[in-house]
């Protein structure tokens, strides 16, 4: 029996993390494939009393159906923080999502005909670009350097291509490559958005996660034109088990999301909405982001110095000021899919770089992350790692 | 400043149930509206006491990411659950949804290009109907009877139309007409799926909520090729607000699901998931559902009781023998849509039926919700409607 699906089925393959990421769940391996937080860090007491006091004061409601929008004081909470980022909206602006997975899903159902183009970072967010791909659209990729997209590069994208519905970019730290967009490329983004009426889709769910300088203005501060759409999360400063995040957005943009949103589950999880707003009032979250920083600055630091240490010559990386990945680069001819395998016999796991390019190529990069596993394991599995690289590069 | 939204965006309205419980929620509206359950019967202490044992027992891995496919011990007392509507599946065959409403929009984004063809019940589910609509299908409805759809029409419309992608059910206690399917029909348009080599998608979240006689067997019961696609929902036997539902499907099938669920959340609460998997654990939900089934009932009871001793002649209306809705039939001159602004004027409201009606018409109906409203509220609510009602007659 076979049943006949959509065309749009034809897309949709299996993540290469996720199926990756069952393979590494034996304990013995040393994973730096995944984009974990550190569960010891999650503040399990601190919710188990937020969780009663929600149940003790609006039980009933908290079981309930609500607003397809969102519990509206958690909405204001998140105008509240997105001060932070130097944007000033009104809870209108805000629906709350099932992390910002969901608002990437919707951002590509809401522009996408089959065929038209998404102009993305070069390397992208491989479950953005699984994401968008159920809605058939043409990738174009504008290469960065350490200051975001080369700006030459993403006007001749939009000049030359037709029906660019939105650029899509991680502006901080970004996944995988851990690089962080100037704030004059920035401000750059939105007028050349501006200049070829296209949406931005602006990611952001590290910034908040840096460990050195000051938080940058995300890129919807410079939105004059109600063109920049802000995804934002709780997976990374608090937890991800709830599934919780927002889109920001100008209120008639905002206006379809809600709709998309009413008919892909009604609404989020009206208890878990509560719990994180209750947490939000009774505890310093800041507090919380500052334990986060100090922890994965920390083993950042540490892998990196083990690579320069360990690695052999050749392999260069970035080194984020921020967030939960470095990104490798090996000389062309080391295919890194093939050294996953290796590394794997070696019980140490990492995320070949080829899937973050949806347009292929590049298959001599990989992504790693440090915010999972602890200093003893990082230092190990680099170890390992450099093995395994030694033997490739001979 | 207009940006280019996707073509599917024309397609998508707000919801009218949505945009009208708004107008409901003023205390003083006696609301039939809504497909709400009673609040006042949702275990808040018992599930106070699950979520504190969760956190307890796995805090971290409570607020950690978890599998796309879900919980495994919440999927496995789901494949208990299911016996009692005589569907015999593996864990395998079971993917955890944000309620049935994720279910009915992956339906569609698995099956349906734009212009094929889905075949639903007349009336049929709004919620569905919005949902699918995101997806460009064709809608083809089919009569009903008491008994299910007449089989000779929904062969007519398979053998009719080209590109019928799959049919779409609810055959417990329909929402909104709340009739049941017999037996019979249920082998019957399993038959025709077969011959016709199309899916059905079986909505059903009030099969377990019946008043009176045995709980039939699923459709999914009699399917012996893997193309029924069960949804199932704890929102209405246990509580809503977690959004917490399940898609039961042949592994092959389901394999698509958890795909698109990938792309479209990465995953539901873990949680939640943790949460309702304890509480099955502990209690009794059985007991539970029986409670709500007794106080169901009774307010069912009451409200025909009273619509038949108020309403004036000529309207018709089903006695339900499970689930949440009765539907109303009026004169073939009188609209709905005008009559819920006068109920409204004197704080009552319910659900016009023409919405329910995918290619429009039928605007002589509309739909009475009996779960949310206490007995005193169901009488006084039914006599000011009946007032409406007979002005509109006269």
């Amino acid at each position: 029996m076979a049943l006949n699906y959509a065309k749009r089925m034809n897309n949709i393959r299996a993540s290469e993390i996720r199926e990756l990421l069952k393979l590494t769940q034996r304990p013995e391996v040393i994973s730096f494939a995944g984009g974990l937080p550190a569960p010891e860090l999650f503040p399990v007491e601190e919710f188990k009393r937020v969780a009663e006091e929600v149940l003790d004061e609006k039980g009933t409601a908290a079981l309930q159906y609500g607003p397809t929008e969102g519990y509206l004081p958690l909405r204001e909470k998140i105008v509240e923080r997105m001060k932070k980022v130097k944007v000033d909206l009104e809870s209108d602006n805000i629906l709350i999502t099932n992390g910002s997975q969901q608002g990437l899903d919707f951002s590509a159902r809401i522009f996408i005909n089959p065929g038209d183009v998404i102009i993305c970072e070069s390397p992208s967010y491989l479950g953005a670009i699984n994401a968008f791909k159920a809605y058939e659209p043409r990738f174009v990729e504008v290469e960065t350097d350490d200051e975001g997209m080369i700006m030459e590069d993403l006007e001749k994208a939009l000049k030359e291509n037709e029906n660019v519905k939105f650029i899509y970019v991680i502006p901080d730290f970004q996944n995988p490559s851990g690089k962080t967009w100037s704030l004059e490329r920035r401000k750059g983004l939105v007028e050349l958005a501006n200049k070829y009426n296209v949406a931005i889709i602006e990611d952001n769910p590290y910034g908040e996660l840096r460990f050195e300088g000051e938080i940058l203005p995300a890129v919807k501060h410079f939105d004059t034109e109600g063109r920049v759409i802000f995804l934002g999360t709780f997976s990374k400063i608090f937890c991800p088990g709830l599934r919780l995040g927002w889109v920001a957005a100008d209120k008639e943009v905002l206006n379809k999301y809600v709709l998309v949103k009413q008919g892909a589950d009604l609404q989020s999880s009206t208890i878990s909405q509560m719990e994180v707003a209750k947490f939000l009032e009774v505890y310093d979250i800041e507090e919380h982001i500052e334990k986060l920083k100090k922890v994965y600055k920390k083993r950042k630091d540490l892998m990196i110095k083990t690579m320069e240490e360990e690695f052999p010559e050749g392999i260069k990386f970035t080194n984020p000021e921020g967030g939960l990945f470095t990104w490798v680069v090996l000389p062309k001819h080391i295919n890194a899919r093939k050294l996953a395998e290796k590394a794997l016999e070696k019980n140490v796991a990492f995320v070949p770089g080829g899937s973050f390019f949806p347009n292929g190529g590049n298959e001599n990069t990989f992504r790693m992350n440090y915010s999972n596993m602890d200093e003893e394991r990082i230092v190990e599995g680099i170890k390992r790692l450099a093995s395994v690289l030694k033997e490739a590069l001979q």
